[in-house]
C-alpha cells in the first residue's frame, strides 16, 4: 500500500516511523502464517484473525468489481448480512470431486483451506502425533468424518466391513452404515470397575474375516476404557487391515496422543479423526484427520460429494490461530487441574451418600455411583439447575458399553476449556441433588 | 421489555409512543415468522436478520452466565471473534442419531433449525411444489445430500444400485459411491442438437433388476436435456422403486418446478434435492430435501453420523428471509430477461463468427458451438479477463453426457441473481476473443 | 503481503494470478485515496470502507502489542464491542491547543483526519465552489462549527459583536452567546410570501459599527429566503469584517453553491459551514468548514479545546466515500425531481381545500398555507401517523423569520436522500389530516 | 416475542424452559438498567451491551419502514457500514437548544442519553462523589467541557473572568478563551520538590475582582500538586463566586474523591467535569459533568449549538456497563498497586544513576530527575522504542507549572487500565536509556 511512503509526506516522520512499526506487528504473523502454515507460538488477537480472513475472502472472484460472471453458482449472496455470516467465504471449498481441492472461482478460499489443512496438522504433530504427515479439516463433524474415511478404505481398499469394539455412540454406528458397511461389533468384558475391548474376540474374528477395517477408539465415558491401541495397530499390520482411530476429543490430552503416537510406531493406523470443536474450541462442526500415509488424505477428499461449506473451516483455523502452543499449553494445564478438582469433588460427594467414584482411567470424565438414588430423576433435575453435560446411566441402559454393568451412575467432565467455576458449581448442585 | 412504560416515565408521550410503533415495526415480522413459520411476503432488513439470530442463539445454555458446563463439548469457543463467525449458534445442530433433532443445550439453535425446515418447505410449495409435504435444510451440498438421501433409502427400503440416466458431472458418482450402492449407467441418445436420457434402455433396465432407485436429474448444461420426469415417476411408480430428483438448481425456473409437480402427481417421487446457493442466494454449503412423502425426512436426517455445523443452515435461512416471495418473484422475472438476453448476445456472436447457438432446451443456460476454434484457450482467456462460469467442452470430453457429440462448444448462465450486466460483460469479451 | 509469491506456490498460476487482480481491485481505490486525497469518482463498497478504516486505525500505538502505555490516556477501553463502536479510532483526533494536528500515539488517526479534511474540501469544491482553498472536518455540528468559527474571529481578529439577518433557529443563536460575542439581529421585511434580510438595515449598522463579523445564511424553511450573499460580501469587504455564511444543508443545491462562490468571487468570505449529515448523509455531528483563506482553518483548529472524538470525523469521511461523485450527482438529481413532484403534490392539496402554496423560492423545501385550520393539531397527527420532519408554523409564531407574518402554515422537505416514496406517502397523510 | 410459548409448541417442554432460562439471564440485567438507571453492580458482557444498544436504536423513526421522512434531516445514511458505525444513533442527541433533551424523531437515541445521564452520576456518587445531585454526559471532550461550564456561568451568572491557579496544559486556556471569558491567571510556588496554587495570591485577587468564576484542578502531572479544593470552595462560597473542578482523571482516585466531596460540604462548587476515557476507559471524545446544584446541568446543556454526536454518548455509557462497580473496584486496585510499583521501578532506576525521584503527592503519576542527561533526546528515544505517554520537562519549560522549576525531569503515570507489564516493560526501557 506503500503507507509508509504516504505517511513520511503527511505525519511528522517519527509518527509515521511508530505507525509503521505498529502495523508490522500486526501483520508479521499473518505474513509467517502464509510463508510457514505453522501452527503459531504465539495467540492470534481477534483484530488480526478479522485481518486475515478480510483479506483473503477479498481474493475469491465475488469480490470482483469488474468481474462478470455466467455461471449457474457465483457465490451470489441474499444482503450484505448474508455474506458476512459467511466471513465472505461466500464460494464453498473444494470441486466436485475433490473436498480441499483448488476452486478457481475462490483463490483465497482455496488458499485459506490449504492454510487450514497444514496449521491443523502442525498443531495435532506438535501436541503430539509427531509421526504424522498429512492431514485434512473437513467440513463435517467427527461422525461423518469417520464415514468418509471408512468411504475412501471401501472404494481403494475394498473394505466391506468394519470391526468395532463396542462404544455404546450413535454417531459412529450411523457413519459405518452411511458408507454402507457391514457393521462387526466386538464384544467388551468386564475388568472390576471397567468396561474394555475384548482383545481376544478382535483377533478372533480378524484372523477369520477379510475386507475388514477396524475402528478404534480412544476417548469415552467411565466405565468405558480405551482401547489398547498398540496391540490393535499390530493386530491391523500383522493382517494388513486399514485402522481408523476415532481420537474424538483425545488431542487435549498427552497420555492419548502418545499411545496414539506408539500405535503409529508399533503397527499400522490408516486415519486418526479428532473433533474441532472438543479440542479446539471452534464451533461444533468441522473433523480433523490425520495420517501418517502418504495417499489417505487425498483419497478422503475425493470421497466428498459435492463443494462444501467453508465455515467450519474458517472457524477450525480461526480458533487454533486464537489458541496458539502457548494457550494450548495453559488450556491442558487447567484441564489437567479441573480434572484433578473434579475427581476430589465427586469423592467428597459420593463418600457423604455411602456412594462411590468407580476406579477407571479417564483423561476427562469422572463418574460416581448412584445406586439406590432416583438416578434419571437427579440428571432432569440438574439440567433444570442449568447445570449442562452430566451423564446419567442406568444399571443396563444403553451407555455403559456393556450388557449388565452393575451400577446405576453419572458422569461428569472436566474438558479443555471448562473453569474451575463450571466444576465447582456443578458438583455444589450434584451435592445438593443427591444429598438433599 | 417492558420498554413502553419506562418510555413514558422519561420521554414525552407521544414519542414514546412513536417509538414504540417503530419497535414493533422491526419486530411484528420476527414474531410472524416464530409463529408462522412461512415463507415471508416482505423481505427481511438485515436489522431485522441480526435481531432475530440474536435472539435465537441467545437461548443456547452457552450464554447462559449462571450455567456448569461439565460436558465434553460444551460450545466453547476460542475467542469472541470465533463466536461471531458462528452467529452464536456454536453448538451446532442435531443430535448423534438425528441431525435436525432438537439439542438439549441448544433450544435457540433447535428451534432456528425448525424455523429453517418449515420455511424451506414453505418456499418450495409456494415457488411450485405445491404437492410437497414435509424437507429439512441439510447442512451439506447438493452431492452430500444425495448422498444421504439414497443411504437413507438404502437402510430402510433395500436400495442396492441406482439406475442413473448419464450426467456428466462428478458430485452425484461420488454420491452414490459413498452411500455404498452400485452405479448403473443409463445411456443417453443424441437427438438433432440435444443429448438426453435413453427412456427405453431405463425401462428395459429397471423392469428387469430389483432393489434399485433411479436418480433423474432436472438441471444441467445444454445439450444435455432434463430428464422426462412424469415418465420416471410413473415407471418408478410401476417398478415399487424410489425416485430421488437432482433439483440442482431448478427452484429459479418455473416450467422445472411445474414439471417436478407433475411428476410427483403422475407416480412416485421420494425425495427431491436442490441446492440453496443456487436458488436462494446463500454461501454455499446447505441443501433443501422435500418430499411428498410422511417418512422420508426423518429417515435422512436419521442417516447423518453427529452433530453438525449450524452455519449453512442458518445462512439459508437467511437468504431465504432477506429475499422472500416478493423478492423472488422479481429475481425470477430478472433471469428470465437476462436468459434472453444472453440468447440475443450468443446468437449475434455466433452469426458474426460462422458458428451457432444450439437448438436445446435450457432455462439458465445457452450453448454456441466453437468449431475448428481453439475452444480451450478461449476458455482460459475468458478466465483471465474476469469472465467466470463459462463452460467450454471439446468434441468427444467429458461434459456432453454422450461420447461422440458432435462439436465444441461453451455454454454460459444467466442464473438467478445474475445481473443483465454480467450477460453483457461476459459475452462483450466473448466476443472478442472468438472474433479478434 | 507477498501474498503473490504465496499463491504461486500454492494453488495453480492462473488461479493465483486471478486472486491477485482481485484483490488489487478492492485495493487501488484506496491506494489512490491515500496518494491523492480526492473525492472520489466511484463510490466506495462497504468492503472497501471496512478494509479503509481497518488498516488505519491498526496504525495507532493502542494497536501496538509490543507497546508500553504510561500515560494518563491511552487509549485503553473497557471491552472489544467498546473499541468495534469507535471503529478502533479510540485516540479521539488532535492535540489539547490544535483539534486537527498529528497526535503522536496515533499516527492511524492523525492520517484519516488530514484525508478527511482533504477529501472533504475536494468534494465542496468538485459540488460548487471551486474557489475555496482549505478546509476542516469538525467532529461538531454546524452549530458548534459556527461557534469555534465565531471565537476563532475573535480571538485573531478582536470580533466582538455579530450581525445576524433575523432567522428563527436556536443553534446560530447559542453559537454566538457561547463565543461570547454580542448578538446584533438585523430585521428582516415581508416582500410578498417571502422573508428577506433587510439589506439596508445592514448596511447601516454596517457602517455605523466596528468590530462586528456578518453571519448570513442560505439554507431555511420558507417563507424566509436565502441571504444575498453577493451583496453581502461586498460590504463586508468595504467594510473589512468578516463574514461567515452558514450553509448548513446548501450542498445539496447547485443555485446555492453557485451563489457562494460568485459572494467569495465579488467581496470577502471568511468561512463556509456545511452540516455532514445533511449534505453526506452521515450520522449527525460533523460539520465541514472551507474557506478561500489561508489561515481561517488553523484559527478554527486552534479554537477547540482538547482532544476530539474520532467517530463523526470518520463517519463523515466513510459517507463521502460511500457516495462518490457518481452517487452525488445521481443523489442531487434525484432531489431536484423529488423537490418538483413535492410542490405538485402539496399544490393540489392546496386546491382541494382552498389554500394556497406560498410563493417562496427555496431548493429544498415547499410550504402551503392552513389559514382557518387546527395547524398545531395536524402536525401532531402527522408525527402520530409517522410522518416526520414537517413543520408547522401559527401566525404570529417563532418560526417565520419576521413579527407579523399573516399566515399559519406547514413546510415539507425533499431533501437529498430522501425518496419519492417519502413524499409520496407524506403528502397522501397530509391530504387526510387537512381534508378529514 | 411470546417465544416462551411458540417454544413449547416445538421443542421438549423442559428444553424451551431451560431456553427460556438463558433469555432470562441475558436481558434481565438490561431490564434492571432501563428501569433503575444504576452503574451495576456487575459487567455486562459485549453481548448484552449489543443487545442494548440494537434495541434502543431500532426505536428511532429512521428505522421504521413505514415512516415517510420530509425534513431537511432524517439520519439518512450513505450505506449501511455507515450506519453500523454510529451503532444505528444516525440521529445524534439533543434539539437545537438543548443537547439532552428528546428529540422526537429519536426516542431509542433519547432514552439512551437519559439512561447514560443518570448511570453517569451513579457512578460517580459510587465512587465517591455521594454529594452530587445531577449530571450529563457530553459529546465533547474535558476541555470543551470546561468551556461548556464557563459559558453557562457568563450567560446564567454574568460572570466575565476565570481566576485559574497556573497549570502548564493548553486545553482549559483555550475553553477560557472559546467561552469569551478574560484569563486572570493564579502564580504557584514551590513547596520543596512541589508545585502549588499560590492560595494567598487567589484571595488577593479574589477580594478585589468582581464577576469571576475560579478553575480548579484535581489531576496534572509531578511536581504540581493538586489544588486544595476545600480553601477554595470555601473562598468561593465566602465570595458568592462559582467555583469549576476540573476532575480530568480524577474518579480512578478515591482520596481525589474524597477531596471533592469534601469541598462540597465544606463551601461551593458548581461543576466537576471528568473524561470519560481517561476514567471509564471509553473511546476518547466525552465528559461527564455532575454537580450538587439543581439547575446548573440544564443551563450546560442548554449552551450546546445544535444537535450533537451520539458516538461519544453511548461509547461511554457502553464502557461504564462493561466495567460496573466490581470491575471499577478491580481496576482501582490494580491502578494503586501498579502506582507504587512505579515508584519502586523508577527509584531503583534513579539511584542507580544518581538521579532522584521527585517528593511529590500524586495518585497516578511519578517523576524523576534527569538533571546533567540529554532528558528531550531520552523522551524522543523512548517513543520510538514504543514506549507512549513518558513526559519529559526541561528546566524552565512549559510543563511545570511554574517559571524557574530547578529540574530537568521525566514523568511516567501508572493510570487506571494500565496493566503491570506497561509499567514493567517502559521503566525496563527507561532505565536503558538513561544508563545506556
Amino acid at each position: 500500500m506503500d503507507i509508509e511512503e504516504r505517511l513520511l509526506d503527511v505525519i511528522p516522520r517519527n509518527m509515521a516511523e511508530r505507525g509503521r512499526v505498529t502495523i508490522e506487528a500486526l501483520l508479521a504473523p499473518l505474513r509467517d502464517l502464509l510463508n510457514r502454515r505453522c501452527f503459531p507460538e504465539r495467540p492470534f488477537s481477534d483484530l488480526q484473525l478479522e485481518t486475515l480472513f478480510r483479506l483473503l475472502s477479498s481474493m475469491d472472484t465475488d469480490k470482483d468489481p469488474e468481474s462478470a460472471r455466467v455461471g449457474e453458482r457465483e457465490a451470489r449472496v441474499a444482503s450484505p448480512f448474508v455474506a458476512r455470516m459467511a466471513s465472505g467465504f461466500n464460494h464453498g471449498i473444494g470441486r466436485s470431486g475433490h473436498v480441499a481441492a483448488p476452486q478457481p472461482k475462490a483463490p483465497g478460499t482455496s488458499l485459506m483451506q490449504q492454510v487450514a489443512d497444514q496449521v491443523a496438522v502442525d498443531a495435532v504433530r506438535k501436541l503430539g502425533l509427531s509421526n504424522v504427515r498429512n492431514g485434512v479439516v473437513l467440513p463435517l463433524a467427527t461422525g461423518m468424518g469417520i464415514a468418509l474415511a471408512l468411504g475412501a478404505l471401501r472404494r481403494e481398499l475394498g473394505v466391506r466391513r468394519v470391526l468395532y469394539p463396542r462404544l455404546d455412540h450413535v454417531s459412529p454406528l450411523r457413519a459405518i452404515a452411511l458408507a454402507g458397511l457391514e457393521h462387526v461389533p466386538i464384544p467388551t468384558v468386564l475388568e472390576e470397575d471397567s468396561v474394555q475391548a475384548d482383545i481376544s474376540e478382535l483377533e478372533r474374528y480378524a484372523s477369520k474375516n477379510e475386507s475388514y477395517a477396524v475402528l478404534a477408539t480412544t476417548t469415552f465415558f467411565p466405565p468405558r476404557l480405551s482401547d489398547p491401541l498398540k496391540e490393535i495397530s499390530r493386530l491391523c499390520s500383522d493382517n494388513e487391515a486399514p485402522l481408523v482411530i476415532n481420537n474424538a476429543y483425545g488431542v487435549q490430552s498427552e497420555p492419548i496422543m502418545a499411545s496414539i503416537r506408539s500405535a503409529i510406531d508399533a503397527g499400522r493406523v490408516d486415519a486418526i479423526i479428532q473433533s474441532s470443536d472438543k479440542n479446539f474450541l471452534s464451533p461444533v462442526g468441522a473433523s480433523i484427520i490425520v495420517t501418517p500415509q502418504p495417499e489417505v488424505t487425498e483419497w478422503i477428499a475425493e470421497t466428498y460429494a459435492g463443494r462444501a461449506t467453508a465455515a467450519p473451516v474458517v472457524q477450525t483455523l480461526a480458533a487454533m490461530l486464537a489458541i496458539g502452543q502457548e494457550g494450548y499449553s495453559k488450556l491442558r494445564e487447567e484441564q489437567k487441574q479441573n480434572r484433578e478438582f473434579l475427581e476430589k469433588k465427586m469423592v467428597e460427594i459420593a463418600d457423604s451418600v455411602k456412594q462411590r467414584v468407580l476406579s477407571v482411567e479417564n483423561a476427562v470424565a469422572c463418574a460416581m455411583t448412584l445406586d439406590g438414588l432416583p438416578a434419571k430423576e437427579i440428571g432432569a433435575r440438574l439440567y433444570g439447575r442449568r447445570v449442562t453435560g452430566p451423564r446419567v446411566v442406568e444399571k443396563g441402559a444403553f451407555g455403559s458399553c456393556i450388557d449388565d454393568y452393575p451400577h446405576d451412575y453419572l458422569v461428569m467432565n472436566a474438558a479443555i476449556g471448562a473453569s474451575r467455576n463450571d466444576v465447582e458449581t456443578a458438583t455444589t448442585k450434584l451435592y445438593k441433588e443427591v444429598s438433599g
